[in-house]
């Protein structure tokens, strides 16, 4: 196994901003992600699966941090909340999905590995009992 | 946009599981995934840069759920507990992960659509306040 494998914090990941990571935010971003012009709360709501209070209650802290504006706008002559992500939203997300992807490459190689019985972790002096 | 884009749920990612996507646990089950014989606790605790309680509470989680075994084994000379991977928990680890890659494929996507200014989103007929 390479050395960088045994690298203390090697598999930390830091960069997972708590923020974001949360299941139903990381589904408003990744939404409103690929929604540059913004998305209508009801289509949002939809999108993700939430129920108006989760939702409502996901966009306060994602606006808190700064991650999406909320603005009234009207769509189909009514009005409605517009959730738009952040320029700045957009940037710490795209650091976020760095770190996802590094998730996604080293557990990929680890079920490459672990398919491999030839391979060894370097544990070869470890007994466990009968 | 493809209509695909716009689907109830397309965005819900029901495949996250909460028990493997905190982050924490995210660190240690890409580890013991990397590591198919085992660690034993202090080499995962440095490798996910954790406390001993933090690591101790997650592993707890963790195990009530069948996801990983703990199991006294001797290293170096020295009884400790070895820490591994479940065949049941690679399994679910491996179908969480398919829906992260779904997730960074759509948010890579997005930022693509977003770095290209040409293309709407469909919300043409959003009017924000001025």
């Amino acid at each position: 196994m390479p050395t960088a494998n045994r690298a203390a914090g090697r598999f930390s990941y830091e960069g997972l901003d708590r923020i974001i990571h949360e299941k139903a935010r990381l589904s408003v971003l990744t939404s409103l992600a690929a929604h540059p012009k913004g998305l209508p709360f009801p289509d949002l709501k939809r999108l993700c699966g939430l129920t108006d209070g989760n939702l409502s209650r996901h966009l306060s802290v994602l606006s808190e941090a700064d991650f999406v504006s909320l603005e009234k706008g009207v769509y189909r002559n009514r009005p409605q909340t517009i959730c738009c992500l952040t320029s700045g939203g957009r940037e710490r997300f795209l650091g976020y999905l760095t770190v996802l992807e590094q998730v996604v490459r080293d557990a990929a190689r680890a079920a490459e590995r672990a398919s491999d019985p030839a391979r060894t972790n370097g544990l070869g002096s470890v007994t466990k009992p009968a």
